[in-house]
């Protein structure tokens, strides 16, 4: 069975990963790294995954000889690790955002200076019902940012079909995806009984956006909700010409036809309908009343959004069915 | 002091009109009524709210004779009680949708026959910001429906200065806005760590935008949220000009100067920011990339949606200061 | 493989009953029963659990000649289906309350006339970790109700011990464990930001700590709390005589010792970390400020708390590996 | 009007506090202050309060000429600040830990080394319930903690009466009783769809549970909840003899007689049903199966747990009406 590190397990999306690594009916968990919880135990940290695998701290020389890795590590901190295990061979699925934008300008305008930018144009873009067949032959996958998944998905298809004029995507997420550091805004009292926009204006997610979506340009603002996984889009598309509901349904049917990780659901969907699945729900909707259409995506930001969206990737890596243990 | 009858206190928003009247600084709560819960103390169905007082089943004979009443019945039940309490002399607040829409055959499209079109003409849609005059010297006032309170908070300065040729509304919704009956959509299982849209293309508070902000059509569609009270409106606005920032803050500005129940904030605001407050919170942002303006609108679904805007209305039926008792 | 019918799959146990079967490497699942809501299909009431299977009338003449079944029915309900599933040869595992208890009239105290007292004698307690040895003999097995899942669990090491003088149990419980069914205090805004006792003095699990616990008496009050899985207990034990934290612990060890499915933790446990899990958390502390034993036990009541039980339950009376599927 | 200063109104309890001193009729807020977020107005920190005040960095010359002050600072820290406005004349409502002990000894084995001894015997413990007269005449109260408040509430009666042999508490308590510093238990996703015990055996509210109730010794475990504001204590008492359920109610009902913000109600009590309000709701009932006494006991942990008791306090200390403003 090919082996797999999973690098930075401490953090939300490396601990899932872990979990689904460690139970793959044909992976085997080599190790598991944390900068900051080294010496820890997985289990102690997240229970309910029952990783009982003690984290380390990483060190290539006994972590970096396996076929595969999983880097969970923030934007810039990531692109290192990634470059040290390519150069030992193994094939990496990367879930930061180092390797997600195909331009180095775009990434230094919104993130840190790229520490390798030469390794940008290996990677390919990990949304697997896009470019199944490219991540099956890459060496180095970056995993889309949680609402590009979402967002790519709900307007592919129209785009493709030079449907869309005009469209605003509102997303609304769970706190999760604000990560595990410390911060006000995500206690527990700060997030109660809420609901506020945030990033207006200027979410780093905008720029994975405009490169899949081009020549769109979405509106974009993320809103934080009072629960923990799950990430609903609704996107409010003006069309280029006049959709009917049925040529509308028939552009998603076609576009996903024999996509096991996406429901075309009859009615808008709600988080749980998707939560800890591999699955994007849509559902589309031709307004008659505005001539708009809207288009509603639900996925499990964890899940879908993150890590189980890196096991598929990997899967296609390796030549496995891309549903195996997720 | 004035006289005022709570009619329907056992749903959400009777209950809290009763509280607030109950402890009003310029009105005598008269008497309470219920129908389904006739003969329960107000405090055993909320105690929270400390209304020390028995629910009776409405009776005309006994209860008509006041100064002013809130009428919190379900549309359709609602107008035949606002009339014979108009035809013994009171001042009515209703709280339905009976009176909103100015247009019979639109109110029986989306809701039921009218029971007395011949009252529509009498009533003012109540929302103080823009009817201050009329409802001054109304004798029957129909609060606005939630949604629509807020939208056309966050819209009618753009829309009066022409600034809108397209908006998309995404409301975003607590549970207390479903009202008290048993729903399945309702049930804490069915809510928590959920975010779903509902009445999709549907909802009836589209008819009070179409009045209000006529000749717009605004898309709209609104989310069920795991909270209890509160709501968020993102209005996106496609400007017929371009505007900056500094613009369009001079236009809100200018708009609701001198409004004490307006706060136009720095930063897009949550719903915690004005739990139970008779507040709407207004933040707007010109967004450059996209050229649209983002306008984003928290208020109380109970209170400035419902309750708390019925007692200002009352406040200036009877001359008093707008803010007495909220 | 062994067929299994899963009978009563809307509600929120035998829904995820279904969801184990129908994934589980060593059942398959015969089909689904529903009383309410034949005709649809499993996912589109439950779409996270991903069965994609129309829940059908229970029909023994169709039904009935499967291996086994899991029957999730109300009690009282459940007794029939039970005793005619047996007659045709199936094995069954009883989710109801109905051949829980081994006296006929404590049964008929608490509950309805039993429509078959004469099976009571064949049904072994599912317990795994109490009845192991029996289950794996039986033809019919009843889950235990969630509390006494883990009350007897956190108590019996203690009370074989003879060490328990007198024991309060203070339960905190999800909304889940209510059921489905609409009522007006598992509604949102009734369980949101609350936590509230009930059935004080009179809850129907006490009837099975008596029999388990016996000649023990133990206090026993549930709360219900805003969270929809999950349910603890915290038991607080005057000893008969004095114990240290040791010899607390090694009480617990020694009784626990090979059983996966009990963790010993070394703080006390949150719910979440045995969220959907077949895991029972448990946590011991002698208190030396007043001489008791505290115990804390976490269970999810939806899985070791009914259904991943009664799939333990079905290993073991199959031969099968106790943790297959679950 | 006298002048009330709030020194440390950025927390939760001081900012409530600040808010209920700005609304109140009788009281002038001289000035608010906060360590951490002096120059802030307390509206960009708290906005649905709605105090329109800046925090001002504490300087006695500028604020201590003050008729009273609300000291809302950490243990050890409050001390000083408390004994240099006395000194200066005002009177002082102090929310902290530091004269809620009698004993020196016990406040340094829980806390710190006590900065003023000296004044210990001048500070009346400030539950109005217990020590009204002694409040009147006060010119330090100390605000007992909210676990004491309501434990002390739901015992004293029946401690009076000697009838408690043995009592357990279990508390069930809201994030906002963590105060609002950044931990990673408070954090949406540690305490989200969980409940866990902390504390265990040494939460430093025995203290002066013990204090209050001497010579029983209780024992005591708080659990976190999914809710912002409340409080619930469940009491399970070994009686020192049989007591029947009218006997029971009789003595809260003598003990309770007059009080306005005791309830004693007929139902065990939710935290909703006080939510915001001075009250604590209590509930007893006399246990036939068990023979013991179960006493429950909801507060609201910022209102009658700390800040409106500080405000009721402050009524009775200047001779005001203990409801005015709460």
């Amino acid at each position: 069975m090919p082996s797999v590190l999973v690098a930075g397990a401490s953090g939300y999306a490396g601990a899932l990963a872990a979990r689904l690594i460690d139970r793959h009916p044909r992976f085997e968990l080599a190790a598991i790294t944390s900068r900051g919880e080294a010496g820890k135990r997985h289990s102690d940290v997240y229970p309910h995954h029952r990783v009982n695998v003690v984290m380390e701290e990483l060190d290539l020389e006994r972590h970096g000889d396996v076929d595969a890795a999983i880097v969970a590590y923030p934007h810039g901190a990531s692109a290192p690790v990634v470059a040290a295990l390519l150069e030992r061979g193994a094939r990496v699925v990367d879930l930061s955002a180092d390797f997600r934008l195909r331009d180095v300008a775009t990434y230094e305008r919104w993130y840190v200076k790229h520490p390798h930018p030469e390794l940008i144009g290996q990677a390919v873009y990990g949304l697997t019902e896009l470019y199944r067949e490219e991540i099956a032959r890459a060496r180095l996958v970056a995993i889309p940012g949680c609402f590009p998944t979402a967002a790519i998905l709900a307007l592919a298809p129209l785009a493709r079909a030079d449907l869309i004029a005009d469209v605003v995507i509102d997303a609304k997420t769970g706190v999760s995806g604000a990560g595990r550091g410390l911060r006000e805004d995500t206690q527990f009292v700060a997030v109660d009984e809420n609901v506020r926009p945030y990033g207006v204006g200027e979410h780093r997610h905008m720029a994975e956006l405009d490169q899949e979506l081009a020549p769109l340009v979405a509106a974009f603002t993320p809103h934080l909700l009072p629960l923990d996984q799950g990430e609903l889009l609704s996107c409010y598309i003006t069309p280029t010409r006049q959709v009917t509901q049925s040529e509308l349904e028939a552009c998603f049917e076609q576009a996903y036809a024999g996509e096991r990780f996406i429901d075309l659901v009859a009615r808008a969907p709600g988080v749980r309908d998707v939560r800890e699945t591999n699955i994007c729900a849509i559902n589309a909707h031709a307004d008659e009343r505005t001539g708009k259409l809207f288009v509603f995506a639900a996925i499990d930001n964890l899940w879908k959004g993150t890590s189980s969206a890196a096991v598929a990737n990997l899967n296609l890596m390796f030549g496995f069915d891309e549903g195996d243990g997720i």
